[in-house]
């Protein structure tokens, strides 16, 4: 079940995120809307195919644990999912993935160039949003925060393609990469409500913790979903980055074992693989104990974010919704 | 001939161009390096390749001319190179052009994918590098102008692709789309550099004002290159807008007259062309007077950024610079 939490985010981040995407060109607009699951390839409204607003919704939290509203954190919430979902479009040409939330992907509709103008328009306007009205020290902070994540995360997106392109990969060359990837800016989100509610440094630091293990346990999570999740819930097909010879977590400690299980995995990925030795080599993997092992990394990082919540003071009501969040993110099963 | 002051904007803005490029991950380095003309795709130093750092020198100048030194708008200088790359990166994946200034173009070389996170890199690498160390009510002010620049640009980029993909096209259509694809990010270069000299609101304004016009005679030589200019000197094919089917504005102006010529370009356009058809289409333009019109067009906004440096009172040294820097805009063959 969605927590309360992500609900309460989207009907406040909404309302401005669409106030945003509107002052795009509108040969971007239906593009835009299309991905972000406001409207159907033709412009008709729709009402699937919305993320979860994870990163808004975290930085609506980081203002309201630190003592202050969620109005404080709006802009930043907005340039958060904008740079997310930018990243998305972008990934998902890369990564050559033509469905994302149970429908098409934008370069699959649309075509790759106008996939590449649309991801570029969202990034861009991520920071027209923080820098449109008077500037702050609160805002530039904010600012300089998601520059840093975003550049973070397009080297974690370049190292994922340089991993995938490999024989083989270490957990640790993994953890680093989904640390840049989805790790920071999960973090910043976090960190952005906090600078932008008027937190103290120590505070925003224990925050930025919060999400840097969160976004670890997300994207353990995510990986574990990646092969053994299931598609009428993830809006992938099942097994899919077994197909795509992805280097995620599962992968990376079967490689770190040897032995069998990563000749096994060798030799599955010198080609392309038929669906049967898809579900093969998932029921491999879980049967040798790599998925239970992925999941205790999940929990793992998990508990480092609620003990983050600990080491400062914070507003008793946003500290259970981050703790809350954060179970949410490393049991979903979507 | 290339003014002195792209020579020194060079000499002064390239060490600290590199070293913005130098934090980037290294899977990102050689892509970004490659495509800046500074080694070959192998990673071997390189000599010929790089760009003009037009837009690096007018951050220069514009901090000049508000009386203050090219050092006060150095990361200016280097955050407005790297969104202009960025650019150029995305634009030749969706152009589909395989050559620019005497080389492959990054994605024949690496593919689009490598294409694109180099790309989305060096846009996010151009905030941070404005953002990186104490920020100021300057440094804001001038990341506030950037955003706004880069998201008209990838607009006018968005209002190119959609232009090419119509039937026709007007002058004012193509006015329009190159104002915000070329123009805005020139108007800002200068703007940006006045901004972070301290120039007053008026004085900034008239700047911004110098960069929109010579834009707008930049792109209108562009087009005249795009058809007319020597392979040897502008690095691409002979007729590459012709091939294209650009609706660059020598097209948008026959469409313009109408009858003949409109006629010409309609069926010419209607197909592929062939080498032949494309010689004799340019000499139908050319014979047409299109090619006299357009360089009428240059010259009309030539004459209007220079009148905008007389509105204001600027560095006598400064305003004769940026007046050289505008005609060799307007008359340049590359």
């Amino acid at each position: 079940m969605t927590p309360e939490v992500l609900e309460r985010g989207k009907r406040l981040i909404d309302p401005a995120l669409r106030a945003a995407v509107a002052t795009l060109d509108e040969n971007l607009m239906l593009r835009a809307s299309y991905h972000l699951g406001w409207t159907d390839e033709h412009g008709a409204p729709a009402t699937t195919g919305s993320g979860k607003g994870m990163r808004g919704a975290l930085a609506v939290l980081g203002a309201e644990a630190v003592g202050s509203t969620a109005e404080a954190a709006l802009d930043g919430a907005v340039a958060l999912e904008l740079i997310h979902n930018f990243s998305l479009i972008h990934d998902d040409i890369m990564d050559n993935d033509r469905v994302r939330r149970h429908r098409r992907t934008v370069w699959d509709v649309f075509g790759v160039g106008d996939a590449i103008v649309v991801g570029d328009a969202l990034h861009a306007l991520a920071f027209q949003v923080l820098l449109q009205e008077d500037v702050t020290p609160r805002s530039m902070a904010a600012t300089a925060r998601l520059a840093k994540a975003t550049s973070a995360m397009i080297a974690g997106q370049a190292q994922d393609v340089a991993l995938d392109g490999r024989d083989t990969a270490t957990l640790d060359d993994c953890l680093t990469m989904e640390a840049n990837k989805t790790g920071a800016l999960l973090a910043q989100s976090v960190a952005i409500g906090g600078v932008l509610g008027g937190g103290d440094d120590p505070t925003v630091e224990a925050l930025e913790r919060y999400g840097a293990s969160m976004g670890l346990a997300f994207q353990a999570v995510d990986d574990v979903l990646g092969i053994w999740g299931d598609p009428a819930r993830t809006g992938k097909p099942v097994g899919n980055d077994l197909r795509e010879q992805k280097k995620s977590m599962p992968i990376a400690v079967a490689f770190d074992r040897g032995g069998e299980i990563a000749a096994m995995v060798s030799t599955a990925f010198a080609h392309e693989l038929s669906e049967q030795q898809i579900t093969d080599l998932s029921a491999e993997l879980e049967s040798a104990g790599i998925r239970t092992e992925v999941e205790a990394i999940a929990d793992h990082h998990l508990a480092a974010a609620i003990a983050a919540l600990e080491e400062v003071t914070l507003t008793e009501t946003a500290k259970v919704e981050l703790a809350e969040l954060a179970r949410f993110v490393a049991t979903r099963q979507t």
